[in-house]
């Protein structure tokens, strides 16, 4: 099982993917085993897997399987490729992997396993990586023990080990340098009240929990030293597409004078997008904002606005973690 | 019934209080007839009647029940007025309106019940007043038909008639100024969407719902002409104290340069509170952030910062719309 040492979202574990089902946190800690591409998309489809680096993962064990039922070529296996990079479109690192172990099916099952233990192994390392020098950023930059607020969840669950923002929580934890997280809850999809807060109490950090709008606020009032997050795009400009309520928690950051720093693989940099201004806002519909944990809390046929992210400008962010780099906006540094 | 012609969320009804039963909304309209100060305590309590202003009729009829059951003096008429002043400790108008016809007491349950007429009667006075001033105020300040962004609950259900700021809203839909409302849901006890876009719905007024992480995104991204919001206490400065999720509101139009006005009525303004730095910040505990509507959203044995209300400075506000004069914080106005 990949629950323990080390604790990962999913494995390839004796010829099939096991990961951690997703829906059924924080209520329970369940292992899904999935060795048919049609188990895998359907665990795709309803989030029991998710967050881009997962996505890509399970995306590339997906592959290895299709080989081992379909054969290395031939109409049965495009279907099942096809099948495995739409089962979310919007998700770019899904099909990325899927592509690059699809191309090398010709050479064999044992070929495209091996590529896909190597993407597992590369988004470990880059996780590890962010981790560091996020928190020896966060070091230099805040008085320690630190309190540290974030948003989503960009965990151990969004990846496969230790995560983007939260590996630098995690960091700071191991290092004795945390003094208490702050996650706020990230309606509508409670993400970080489901998963963030799970995976806190997981590794025994220190830490509260807040409504969404709490966070401004309390950044006003000095409780935070600084603040972390993922993001799901960054513009050329700097510029960054993250989850809703970003950009509220960056405001309130810059009103308030503490870092905001956001943490994310070099993957997620798209030098070919100039600015936010040209990432459009994906609306997801009034369902999830008229009802809460299943509950209705909003009458029958209202309407909603609900973009699923925002943008943060690059002026209200500090710096820019990558596995690679650190890109100290507030000093002028680009990404180019 | 006072659910039409006009709409009062409670009122004096053939010798006993009908007031909506709050705690059932949005899913159904139910009215209580209450005819004992037992009753009326529970009701207080399990927040079958809220807000500040409708708190305070509340208490004022519950005097008038008092002395009919109890006599115009005496232990029994004591214990009563306690458990009515005491149903909820922090609502100031509640106390301050059992205490004003508690003071008449001894001229007997007629003068006590004209006392509680004449305070509802003031209320619905204040609250078409706070419509039509700041219904003048937005028409100058943003062209119309409006969009109106707002928070929280402060209409009919919060008051008698009308309520505060959504008593503007209501008066621009009247004039056929309002081109949409955006109330945030309000969490951790959703009164924008179980009570605000309730109203709004029953006006038939246009409107979309958000979570309240999007409002400072779609502000930034030019979805509003206007924020409303009402007020818990306003201090001597224009800080003003309100519920959680209006300074993030208030930092996000002053960034996004749209105006933001505070609509109370004037016994809100307490001029013995220098500024907000004053004020105390009540935190109500986890239970209400980990869970909704008994589902549980967060793990267990978790711990959580839940401030119920923010401070907004007085730099971030425009105006101050009361029922009786417009301050105009932007144009260096003061309340003195």
């Amino acid at each position: 099982m990949p629950m323990d040492n080390p604790f990962r979202a999913l494995d390839w574990i004796d010829g099939a993917v096991e990961l951690i089902d997703q829906t059924k946190l924080p209520a329970e800690l369940v292992m899904l085993r999935v060795d048919t591409v049609g188990a895998m998309v359907e665990a795709i489809k309803r989030l029991s897997v998710r967050g881009a680096p997962g996505l890509g993962v399970a995306g590339a064990f997906g592959v290895a399987i299709a080989v081992r039922a379909d054969g290395p070529s031939g109409p049965a296996l495009d279907a099942s490729l096809d099948a495995l990079r739409n089962a979310r479109p919007t998700a770019v690192n899904l099909a990325r992997m899927v592509d690059r172990c699809g191309a090398l099916c010709a050479e064999g099952f044992d070929r495209v396993l091996a590529e896909a233990l190597k993407i597992r192994d590369e988004e470990i390392v880059a996780s590890i990586s962010m981790g560091r020098r996020g928190a020896d950023l966060v070091e230099s930059l805040a008085s320690t023990p630190v309190r540290v607020m974030t948003v989503c969840n960009t965990g151990t669950l969004a990846t496969v080990e230790r995560g983007t923002a939260f590996a630098v929580i995690h960091e700071l934890h191991e290092r004795g340098r945390l003094a208490e997280a702050l996650p706020v809850e990230t309606r509508p999809l409670l993400q970080g009240s489901r998963l963030t807060a799970w995976e806190l109490q997981r590794i025994g950090a220190k830490f509260r929990l807040l409504v969404d709008a709490a966070g401004p606020f309390l950044l006003s009032r000095g409780h935070a030293d600084v603040v972390l997050a993922g993001a799901d795009r960054i513009a050329a400009n700097g510029d960054t597409a993250n989850k809703i309520g970003t950009f509220s928690l960056a405001l309130a950051a810059a009103h308030a004078n503490v870092p905001f720093i956001i943490v994310a693989p070099e993957s997620t940099v798209d030098m070919a997008t100039a600015s936010g201004d040209e990432i459009e806002i994906e609306d997801r519909g009034p369902a999830e904002v008229a009802s809460f944990g299943g509950v209705r809390t909003a009458p029958e046929d209202i309407d909603a606005l609900n973009p699923a992210f925002d943008v943060t400008p690059a002026s209200l962010i500090t710096a820019i973690v990558t596995d690679r780099r650190v890109v100290r906006l507030d000093r002028g540094e680009s990404l180019a």
